[in-house]
């Protein structure tokens, strides 16, 4: 291949993986974490093909057995024959990446099986980078065929849950008897929840966290229904002791989409591969009945995340141009400096801009 | 007071916040969390009178005992008489915030102590504005004379890692002997650490994790200098099963300022206070050490962050008022339609705005 030219080199990726050329698919995931020109080109062609699949995100803390889950319901969903492509976002690391040995060796079992394609993430790049490259990668998969697409990030960060809550079905993941500190981090994710799994469910007191947390979901259910649009109203999240005024209104919370009904609450042995047919199962129902609703808000979430992803990437490339870029600098270390308020550095790029 | 114009209200908050009103700086912090027009009226004031303070971030996984750590510290910052503020990051919920019951409780016993400011921010709101309010909101705390600033924040999320890293001096919090996940988040983490504390001192294998990390960090520190501008140097990133050529040249990494020596690796039980005076020492040697190099390099990386963030708000603004708006929604729409690629629709926003 010459493909010395963006375009070309797009064109001979694009044909290729949508025949089905699995190298080829990969190199177009890699153009499009490192947000290369390729890939733009590439989007522009395949974006338009995408809008198919049925996009699962998968989510949950730490040590709950995310991967090991995944890797079941890849089990699972090939033995019916269908294919199935992964993301696995993983922020273990902002520079080097880093999958877990064990999840990559496990993996190494699907590599001559054309149907299975698994792809890990790093997280890196700036902010806001992370729910448009996913969204961009599970297009591309869906481009290319792949009817299913699981994005796998822990549940811990901002903005990994936003990007499994920005799936068409959002699977919320959670071993038995937990911390507290994990307690608390529970009453976030159930909110974006569509699906609630306790996995472990060999372990004692699976059933009693499965109660547990059907009884929090009713109470969710109804914080969300009559007292949107302030925070802080499940708990509060203010520890300033200086400010007695309580709870402010919020500006609009991250995920405002319409809940049909509870999320269902499942218990799995990921391991063992308990309960995950039944999984399997209750997504195949979510994506029937979930046509219209959350589903298509979750759509424009994934499209409004690229388009202020790319819109941010295009404006910061422009202020780096040549002509321009002294000037940006400058403005940069004297707000860095302190020397200029960042409000005020703003109105000067954006003369600067559009000038 | 009448405060209906936000430019008066900015000016009234300021004004007594300077002058030592801690319930007015909690409003100001309050309108920068929500990103008001008061918010920007106060920083543009403040923002200039800034940039003298020591920004400390305080990251680790969930567990290691992150709030115990940064109370152990107020209290040691305390008995020398020093003033301290501190922003805690909480992206336990993307909704509803929720820190800690146990944490809110014990920071309850600094209510009566002027030099004492906490505030816990939700990590809510689009993509890329943990970084911006945090460091805006840090600006506001040190114009308002707290000379020192801990900023914790979980680090197992991308967003919540940059957050610490863009610190004058980087904490990273480990406990002893945590599973192979941890182990994996460690490899990450300790990448932005200026200084490495193992927690939970008290517990068997603190000194031999203590050793583990040195080693690790002679690793990471030869990775550092010797594979800069490749991602995967230490462990490979990819499981893509299908593509056999190997990690790829990545774009520059969030971090690359420079690390002039290696990070100290110091042992705490913050439960009990031991090591905790050493640990400020530590903080207080890297401070008067770092003015230039790795601090000067964080400092852009704030400014970075704000103006941004800044931008991106006022873009989607733009787009979002009343003339635009219905043209807006219809690109996203199509976008999430899968009519329009996002790139595409990009170029017809940036047509829109600027034609």
């Amino acid at each position: 291949m010459s493909a010395h030219d963006p375009l070309e080199r797009a064109r001979e990726l694009t044909e290729a993986a949508i025949g089905g050329d699995r190298r080829a698919l990969a190199r177009l995931l890699t153009a499009v974490e490192n947000r290369t020109p390729v890939a733009e080109a590439a989007l522009r062609t395949l974006y338009p093909m995408a809008g198919r699949a049925h996009l699962v995100g998968i989510t949950g803390p730490p040590g709950a057995g995310k991967s090991t889950l995944v890797a079941a319901l890849i089990a699972e969903v090939r033995a019916k024959g269908r294919p199935v492509g992964v993301v696995a976002v993983d922020p273990s690391s902002p520079i080097t990446g880093g999958a877990l040995l064990g999840d990559r060796v496990r993996m190494q079992s699907y590599a001559s099986d054309r149907d299975v394609f698994i792809r890990s993430m790093a997280a890196r790049g700036h902010a806001g980078g992370l729910a448009s490259t996913s969204a961009a990668a599970a297009a591309v998969l869906d481009a290319c065929g792949f009817d299913l697409v699981l994005l796998e990030t822990v549940g811990t960060g901002q903005s990994e849950v936003e990007v499994a809550a920005a799936a068409d079905t959002t699977v919320v993941l959670e071993a038995p008897e937990m911390g507290d500190e994990v307690q608390a981090i529970k009453a976030g994710l159930l909110e974006v929840a569509d699906i609630v799994v306790v996995n472990k469910g060999d372990r004692p007191g699976a059933q009693r966290t499965a109660s547990q947390l059907r009884a929090m979901l009713v109470a969710v259910a109804r914080v969300g229904t009559s007292d949107r649009g302030h925070h802080g109203a499940a708990v509060p999240s203010e520890i300033d002791v200086h400010d007695a005024a309580g709870p402010q209104a919020a500006s609009s919370p991250p995920s405002d989409r319409p809940r049909p009904k509870q999320p269902e609450v499942l218990v799995t042995t990921a391991t063992t591969g308990e309960g995950i047919a039944e999984l399997l199962a209750s997504l195949d129902r979510h994506r029937a009945a979930g046509r219209g609703g959350g589903a298509s808000a979750a759509r424009l979430a994934r499209a409004e995340a690229q388009v202020w992803a790319i819109l941010g990437d295009r404006t910061r490339a422009e202020l780096h141009a040549a002509d321009r870029r002294d000037g940006t600098l400058a403005v940069l270390q004297a707000v860095a400096d302190h020397e200029l308020d960042p409000f005020t550095a703003v109105d000067r790029l954006l003369t600067s801009l559009r000038g």
